[in-house]
């Protein structure tokens, strides 16, 4: 197989990018746009005339030129179109997140493996500079123990219909934590509200709890009027700030800490004061992480090795998600991850 | 009685700060410094030489010239140190938090109202020309209905021996949200990590829960490289965010917001859309909120007057802080705002 | 003529993006990039497949499917790349600048005016939005008298070959300054400094000097850390700055200004203060700023109508940069717009 | 002599500062303010009850426990002041600038040589950790050679009735780049602007020419709608952002440079790209500046040694003033420093 054929589904608001990263991409050789509605096709046709665009899955999942399928459709038809593609005996690309629960992602994972074929899910940050870099930080021991992870994720959204905003801004969160700790949550808690009637939550709140003192906290926001895209990684020696909206200075390493004194007038009680240090900006390498993402998925076809963003990385994010929001439903309460019926 | 004699008790952190602002108001006559920590107390009279120190609280309370005191010591002593001040028939104003139980504060608003005396507690940011002019905005219905009320208050700070993040740091948005909204939250849910041992919790986020679809969520901490004293208020018409360590741009005002549109390709569904409008910063007098503060309690004694940060507003915070700590305690379980015994 | 057939000529930086958007744009049918460098070429095929790429710029030139050229060359090579065009009876668009001379200049208007062709030039920011809403408040008088444009547009830019600093980024603000106000500079200052043997100009710094008190400054430099885009208009009413580098709030309007006071002390003197205000920042469309530019060539095209950005306001434009290179190279010595040999 | 007795002369906008930290300096004690103007002396009076204030100054050199005199009134005055003070045998501290001509700091240095006294000017920012810092960088040719100093400090500032804005604000940076580089500038050019009749020039921009390729601009400004204090410095292999609004990220040294590159196209044409690195943050003490002052003028008492800021330096600085101001009024005659008569 010199070039894998791959048909991309859905032609919204990420399958364009998926069309245009495939494209330029000496690995993939681009067969079809699928896609039914009548406005993204004609959209679809305009932006890439040379692209073949169907209405008709299931005769592309006949063609033989197509040896994978990237799906990038309202996470409800995960799934089904997964699993055809799958039993059509296709590579299986899925935007995050791979399934509207765990059961579904389980299945998905149980035919990739008997038939031999890669599953694997777009969680697209694992593929930037700066996720990897802070990763190798944390790796290295650079920051020592890690205290937290606090992240937020606002924006004047569009609200999804079928999804709440947990599943579709804290799930790059969740991803992050799972690719830059080597340990799973425990317990979620989290809170949110709905505002409109008949939708999903478009405000919410979620912290994941740790076998140990480390604790992590998910702000996101379909209502707010600015945009931030910051999360603090706080460790015993240094800090973290990862600001994605910055476009050359994102990732900043803070030589702050805090220090244990003996106090001078109550020399019985320990005083803990805090320590200011210098500040390093490292130079990240401006890929496109899409890009980096469509030549892991070939690797991982030709190569037949376990991506990333493996499905079972993408079950195991999905449990969280199932966690929060049952957690959500019941004002809070820590739901145990992996326990959600 | 021409000027109110008052004496500051406990020359730390604040006690400075209250000091200035008494001896330059024109109401006040700042009669005595009380501190008994050696340093302290020679760092007293370094800076106010012309004000008389004393490590005997007692014998200046017996003062006649003290018609006032001013608590601002560790928030443990703040009951017995405002109990022996309303016996002696003085006025008291007190640091925030006003105690460190609603039992105790209970206890001082009913001696307070008993003998006709003064209880005010130093919310500084009731008297901001910040958090009033978007009181303003509330009140006025520029907003529209509230939907959320969302507060980052982080930093390197020191970490404090007898009260966790939530008493030192959230207190003020606790104290902001009851001086804007109208409501009280019904229930309270917080979450948070000590990470040194023996050490109250330094990391901390809380979110407040009311009788509709409005909800409040605080995030706290003493471990961030970076300051952040920023709030999002969302509202229906128009949004706010309350940047604090802006110079110059505290308060915008975003004429962003939602709308409930038809989809066009799925007539029967209501998607809902953002719309971008202009945004507004409106020139904010540079008035130090102290010296109001200052004036206000002033007034409060002089008119026989309920101060805006009343004993009973005290009172309040103190139940939703101490609510929180319970659901601290308990892996974030709801507690209901004042019934915790 | 439905839709106008139009060839870009050089597929360099900005070549690409002009295809871009003539291709979007339902005025136009691309029907060449003329290219002769293999590198550039061969990108060319490869971004737009279906668009001929052809290295003979004469035989576009005599394809009666032509009816337009969009040159975007080296500036060097405008005037000998136009003058064809025009000969052969082709409307034209040059990037900014015109011409390397006014007189260059001064020859293609005559040659389009005697033929009834439309001459272009793509001075891009007289087609955004916040260059637009700017000239609105000027012009309604919202600023009162303008006092000072000073411009900052500075980055880290590939050093050009053939011409000096000036030329690359200080011709944006004299268009924009063209634009805005209704006077034209009467002199000019410039100074500057090579640093690297043999290569123009990568800093400057350029002053206009008008018949009344209004000032102009434009600093430019290829040689700074960081990039900034900012431009400070100060008004006697309002002051505005514009920094295009902000992705919402580009266009600022402070209701700052100067009071004159008598001076309480000394009341015979005239004392200046200074008044704080409200800060306006309205929201602007995000249409790209080219889509508006090819479609304001069509219409010019269409109608026969003078451009905004005519070969004449291209022309003045290159008579303050004549300008200013010669002042640069007599030490600043101010030097008369337009009366350069 | 154990303590030196100080009169601090003139309360106006920076005489306050200058008695709180003489006053909280070991070394000093304050004995006297010289202040005239009704208003300006009951201010001393309320803020320092415990400092002589005194309109007779003729008295206060009298007094043999005056050892100093601080001189912090408008420039005009400062050569009677300080001759006065020098022939009563005082050392003098003198606010920048030192005087309104090199004649008269002339004069100054000689009269203070003469009589082995100090003669010391406050520039205030030699004493800052920043501009040490840069000028620890410079020194150790980290940043390799220097290519440009550029600074923009603007902001809606008081007009001066008696001086132009170079000499108020420009003056900084004059003092900033002597203290950084080796070499003195050769020539000066200026441009500014009066707006308002009968008061100097608010707005000016200035151009320092050296014997090498280095270049320095400075932009000052009373008329802008925000303020600014940001200098970049260029050099060869580091560059530097001096940002003195920042609380802790003040300066910053980038890696970014540029690169002599042969172009592959055409091989016997040299091409410069640009290289993008790190950035480094350093911390600084936040040690105040004054304060460092303080100590550094004690000392050169003391000591009988020159001061970093010494007379000779502010005649240097005066120098470079005067030429400016003589090219602004020639409409940006290159003027050579130290010529002006």
């Amino acid at each position: 197989m010199s070039k894998i054929g791959i048909a991309v589904v859905g032609f919204g608001y990420w399958g364009p990018n998926l069309v245009r990263n495939f494209r330029a991409s000496p690995e993939f050789d681009v067969r079809f746009i699928v896609e039914s509605k009548p406005n993204a096709q004609a959209n679809a046709r305009t932006r890439f005339p040379e692209v073949e665009t169907s209405a008709d899955y299931d005769a592309v999942l006949a063609d033989d030129g197509v040896h994978a399928v990237a799906i990038a459709t309202p996470t409800a038809t995960h799934f089904p179109l997964a699993k055809a593609a799958l039993e059509a005996g296709k590579h299986v690309l899925i935007e995050k997140p791979i399934t509207s629960s765990a059961h579904e992602a389980q299945v998905l994972i149980a035919m990739a493996a008997e038939r031999g074929l890669t599953l694997m899910v777009d969680h697209t940050f694992i593929y930037t500079s700066a996720v990897n870099l802070i990763r190798e930080k944390i790796k290295s021991d650079e920051l020592g123990e890690l205290y937290y992870y606090d992240s937020t994720r606002i924006n004047l959204g569009l609200f999804q219909a079928d999804v709440n905003v947990l599943w579709d801004l804290a799930v790059h969160d969740v991803s992050i934590l799972m690719y830059l700790i080597d340990k799973k949550p425990t317990k979620v808690s989290a809170h949110g509200i709905a505002h409109v009637n008949g939708h999903p939550e478009n405000t919410a709140y979620m912290s994941l709890f740790y076998s140990d003192d480390f604790i992590a906290h998910i702000n996101v926001n379909w209502l707010s009027p600015i945009k931030t895209r910051q999360t603090l990684i706080g460790g015993e020696k240094k800090m973290i700030v990862f600001n994605d909206l910055e476009p050359t200075e994102k990732v900043k390493i803070y030589e702050n800490g805090i220090n244990l004194n003996v106090d001078e007038e109550t020399s019985d009680k320990l005083k803990i004061g805090y320590r200011l240090g210098d500040i390093h900006v490292p130079h990240l390498e401006t890929t496109e992480a899409l890009a980096v993402m469509a030549g892991h998925f070939a690797s991982s076809i030709k190569e037949k090795s376990e991506p990333k963003t493996s499905g079972q990385m993408g079950l195991e994010i999905v449990e969280v998600l199932e966690a929060a929001t049952q957690s959500m439903q019941r004002s809070g309460e820590p739901i145990e991850v992996g326990g959600v019926n």
